[in-house]
């Protein structure tokens, strides 16, 4: 019987193909199984950070979200739709490594800092080899971009999930120096009331898309505060500039 | 009148040098005036990590830490110290990008996130145009490593660092999900009882050196608990496993 293959969960970091690290770099220019999510009618965020890296031959799992438009977490076809999904993905990865082929699994970001990979890495790391290549974070590249020190000292910062109810922001904004809110999206209207609540909207930067083709990075106080695409998020910094 | 330099704020990651990005890895290649911080009788962690992609030509400034160990925050002595450390790398600095060189200060992990680099940053961000890297942090490092995805859905993550006191990382650590303390050192008898008070303790993995020599990941049940050096954390992790 031949060796199984290994899983790789690789980071690709926030969008721009440079801040990549070296190590992506070199596995992915060598990966002949690819894996990677895309939501419907896209390329996928982390394949086409990985653009024309990935050997002409590679053979391309591509893992198409269930869903157009996001579905409340809390609805319960979600859960079951995604539970499904993943089910499904990890069996296709499984397939290539049972036949003794390493499985490159891509990822926007840090894999293992909210990323979807987890779902498949926790359901194949019992039974396969596995090694994670960190990346940099969304967060990083949005509070570099802005030009915008998040922490310093003894600062503590919290990362939310947009997801929260108002009120779960607002008690989670009073515990902390610096936050950071991710998914943003359609709950940006929510996440403005918290920062308000919190009296903490003037600090507030909008990051749309950092390091990316139309990065957009503005105060919170001059977005219209609708809406907000997916790659978006709030950075509060903590103390400026101590000495 | 010639123009001044450019300050570049690098950020190289969490240790292993494969780590870093491949702008870092470009910029530090190009790089002609290379500042970076150091301790006593050491090399300086991040100048280690660029190893021999710098320049043979290139000009360093060593910025020697103006302690051996480290003295409690508290002391005043410390911030006085500390401050007039600060200033005066940041006026050597200036005098490079006074005379239109650019200066590239190199930075582990990311540079806006905890990083000594911010000081300088904040003090010469407003004479100097100037251009920040985004790097992986030592905590993406430590939690790929050990395999501990660190943060699922809507878990919050709390970043607190190890110098504030009992009660307060108790009560920071009661308020979320998934924790990662930094500045580890002398403190983890003091953060030991705080994740036992917070009934965290059974959760929480020791990492020492995340990605570097000498790499330590361990449960922190099973350290011997009295000390740990300067490059450790503790990780706790949020929810396992969701489906
Ligand atoms: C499922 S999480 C994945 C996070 C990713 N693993 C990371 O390390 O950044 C997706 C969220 O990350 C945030 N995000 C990631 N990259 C971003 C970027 N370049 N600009 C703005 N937001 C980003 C957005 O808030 C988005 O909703
Ligand atoms: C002054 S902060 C700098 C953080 C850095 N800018 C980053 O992005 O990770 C130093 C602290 O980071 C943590 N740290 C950084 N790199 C680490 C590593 N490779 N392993 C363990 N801890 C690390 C330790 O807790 C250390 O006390």
């Amino acid at each position: 019987m031949s060796a199984t293959g290994t899983l790789q969960v690789i980071g690709l970091g926030p969008g721009d193909p440079e801040l990549m690290t070296l190590k992506a770099a070199r596995l992915i220019a060598e990966a002949s199984v690819v894996a990677f999510f895309a939501r419907r009618d896209r390329v996928g965020h982390a394949r086409s950070i990985a653009g024309d890296r990935l050997r002409p031959d590679a053979t391309l799992l591509r893992f198409e979200y269930p869903f157009t438009t996001e579905m409340p977490l809390s609805d319960p076809r979600y859960a079951e739709q995604m539970t499904a999904f993943y089910e499904d993905c990890s069996a296709e990865i499984a397939n290539h490594l049972d036949r003794g082929r390493d499985v490159s699994l891509l990822c926007e970001g840090d894999p293992f800092f909210y990323g979807s990979a987890m779902y498949l890495f926790d359901r194949l790391r019992e039974r396969y080899p596995h090694r994670a290549v960190p990346g940099v974070t969304g967060m990083s590249g949005c509070w570099t971009a802005a030009a915008l020190p998040i922490t310093h000292g003894d600062d503590v910062l919290s990362v939310l999930p947009g997801t929260l109810s108002e009120d779960a922001l607002v008690e989670r904004l009073l515990h902390c120096d610096a936050a950071v809110i991710m998914k943003v999206g359609r709950n940006l209207p929510k996440i403005r009331r918290a920062l308000e609540r919190a009296r903490l909207l003037d600090r507030a930067i909008y990051a749309e898309r950092g390091t990316q083709d139309k990065q957009r990075l503005l105060a919170l106080r001059d977005t219209d505060g609708h809406d907000a695409p997916y790659f978006s998020m709030i950075l509060v910094p903590g103390r400026q500039n101590p000495r």
